[in-house]
């Protein structure tokens, strides 16, 4: 055998598998067709990040008079150097995790990578040369690339997905953003902070559909305040790209509506990469597009693991990367616990932010729980008032019973690192009572989480 | 008895034991000479807080190119509007506690406040009116002022504290300020951040002296590669302010140097209100100068109970009020846990900020651990990288054996955010394994705390 381990795709779920690893002593590869890193790296969390603290730092300058700051003379938004800025930082993310693999003797094969047989992956190289190698265990991580609707065909010009989102090489005027969960929200608030007219469509009835129906509605009243068209439960029908500007038919609960806009955003999902990488002939079983896994994410077929997006549940960077580091733990020997999937955050990261772990409110009904909610809002903050952030609140979902915190839900500034905090409290079972009691430092936004929770036990001291 | 609980003073100890005491059904009043809110609200955390928001905003208009931001024009303080906003927001806060104060049926008897018998607390007004009132349970909640030394006498016009500092009518060219504190470290960064030359002074061989010695350093590099002067092992022996600059004469390893500056600010701590409260006739025990008081705030004389910067330990508004909240729920017959010393956060709002919880390295070692450490810096960070942030690391300290948390230190942006995680992992006793498993959100400089457990237990990824 060539390698103990053997990884197809190097976005966050197999380039951390393949450190760890080589960390646990196997010989490790990733086969890697593009960048490695990834799309989380190279064309999705890092990159999206990037803008979006460059639009953060536009929106300081532009309201610099209200902190105290004069500028005399215009601030415009350099959007190429805004994409510039985010591609170096890509590039330098891209490298850091070279330098990694070669820290840790991690071998890169280029080319794309399927399964050929028993332990064996073939790797076709950009001049078409095919390899095989083997290897004892081999983990597909091949991740997941923009849907595409039939009704929104991307053509990477007038309609596109996240990549081109990212390297657009001219401001555009306008735009229409179909989907709004955290990528849909987060390219949303972006253009439209910079000052592109955006128009954000939503065919559920509340942006970011996954989030707590509060949170959801607050980011609306946000959008809306900042000035963005929001078109909730409304679904785009049809793009005509004929003319220079793309016309946009939206079928709205009041009827329909032609949108008109230079480009058209795709934000509409994901769909998982398992085509061409040889699961039919391996005989890997699939559900609904799916690769089927056991909680040590083994397929059906010996040797033959996957992880990631290729998974049903959240297609999310820290998921994969948890799920990367369980399989080879596992692999090694370990004795891994499972993942706990109820204890997953999530984030999106427009302004104000926002972030979740568990159970929403209705959730925890549906489940049959009698519950206790506490909610703080920033306007009663002290940290959030002096930081001039006093849109959005703190939502804490307890078991009536025993005290258990069982999800938790924040929209406002910081939230997305405040949100860790509660997976540690999940993660240990916290109480309600004990998370009152946990002496948040003053001033900080979040205070707002011990609020909350003493709100929900009529406890609350600052609403 | 006109009262079930009176408290002295309405600082963030006396207004929320206030509160709390009302919540639990008792008849409750508060003493305040000044505004409500004491220092902290007032002329402490909140203003401050407000100030350096304002310089947080200047350094992103100042470099806003390095994000993309075109700014055509000049970009200066507008030092009057940035002391206006802090006094607004503080102003706002006051009142929001006032507001408090009426929902919850508080009173707020105006005056100096004194002990004056057996449940007796007599009340002096502006217009030296005096008058008694009675109470079974009688709070000493008199906070602190600025301590000061006999060579820094403070004049209110050149030798300052820390009101002066929040509300000086003109743009200094030039400032001392002595000890580095969390107080003097932050308003040594607001006023060199807006252009001051500051020169910091500190008598111990490490800034911040109470942190962690990596992460002192961390910040002496940060402020020195800003170009702030920062001196330590120093003692200023004289200051001269005959002219129209001070002479600051200071003592340093290398002989005595004299720095001339408009201002000099004396943070070199703080000293007790614990004079002409009445505790010496009413026999209330004391010790260097602090009040004596059991794990329930009470003090040796029945009735009297003491919160706050008046005790020993540490003199952070948290602490006042998880204090006042202990004290009244015990007098409510509740059965409250006393507070964990040992798991309290501390935060300093400097660019980059330091906060941390439990015990540095040193401790640790001083009190017989062995000890695993793990460290993970912010240069491997992808949203710090994206957010322009790479200065700072998170610094774990786990007992060997057991594998429980014993301290955290972290610099960085988002770090006093960040540090409340840690306060509840110590308050469940996590073990170093649980907060690696713990699943922490991608792309969070929050990871970095995931990652500093894994460091320690050489398990690291991104490094």
């Amino acid at each position: 055998m060539d390698y103990d381990v053997l990884i197809i795709g190097s976005g966050p779920g197999g380039y951390v598998a393949a450190i760890r690893s080589a960390q646990l002593g196997m010989k490790v590869a990733v086969v890697e067709k593009e960048s490695v890193g990834g799309i989380c790296l190279n064309w999705g969390c890092i990159p999206t990040k990037s803008l979006l603290k460059s639009s953060q730092a536009f929106e300081y300058a532009k309201h610099a008079a209200d902190y105290g700051v004069k500028i005399d003379g215009d601030v415009t938004p350099d959007f190429k150097a805004m994409v510039k800025r985010s591609r170096d930082v890509a590039g330098g993310m891209s490298k850091g995790v070279q330098f990694l693999f070669k820290k840790n003797k991690v071998e890169t094969l280029k080319g794309f990578g399927k399964l050929a047989g028993k332990n064996t992956v073939e790797v076709t190289d950009s001049s078409d040369k095919k390899k095989e190698y083997t290897a004892k265990h081999i983990i597909l991580a091949t991740g997941a690339r923009s849907r595409e609707l039939p009704n929104l065909k991307q053509d990477g010009k007038k309609i596109i997905g996240y990549r081109e989102a990212l390297s657009l090489d001219k401001f555009p005027e306008s735009m229409v953003v179909v989907g709004s969960g955290a990528i849909g929200s987060e390219f949303a608030w972006f253009y439209h902070s910079i000052g592109v007219k955006v128009t954000l469509v939503e065919f559920m009835p509340t942006l970011v559909p996954n989030e707590d129906e509060e949170v959801a509605k607050q980011l609306e009243r946000s959008f809306k305040k900042g000035k963005m068209k929001v078109m909730t439960s409304s679904t785009v029908e049809n793009v005509d790209t004929s003319g220079k500007k793309c016309k946009v038919a939206i079928k709205t609960k009041k009827g329909e509506e032609t949108v008109e806009a230079d480009i058209v955003l795709s934000a509409v999902g994901i769909s998982p990469n398992t085509e061409n990488i040889g699961l039919e002939d391996a005989g890997v079983e699939t559900e609904k597009g799916r690769v089927k896994v056991d909680e040590f994410y083994r397929t059906n077929v010996e040797g033959v693991y996957a992880i990631g997006d290729i998974l049903a549940g959240p297609a999310l960077a820290h998921v994969a990367s948890a799920e990367g580091i369980t399989c080879v733990e596992k692999i090694a020997g370990l004795d891994p616990d499972p993942i706990d999937y109820k204890n997953i955050p999530g984030c999106t990261y427009t302004s104000p932010e926002v972030s979740s772990v568990g159970l929403t409110e209705k959730q925890a009904k549906e489940e049959g729980y009698e519950v206790k909610v506490g909610k703080f809002p920033y306007s009663a903050s002290g940290k959030a008032s002096a930081a001039g952030q006093k849109e959005g609140f703190v939502k804490l979902v307890f078991d009536a019973k025993y005290g258990e915190l069982l999800g938790a839900h924040m929209i406002g500034g910081n939230v997305t690192e405040m949100i860790a905090e509660l997976v540690v409290a999940k993660k240990l079972e916290i109480t309600g009572h004990e998370l009152i009691k946990s002496i948040h430092p003053h001033p900080t936004m979040s205070e707002a989480i011990m609020e909350a929770a003493a709100a929900a036990y009529d406890e609350v001291i600052h609403i």
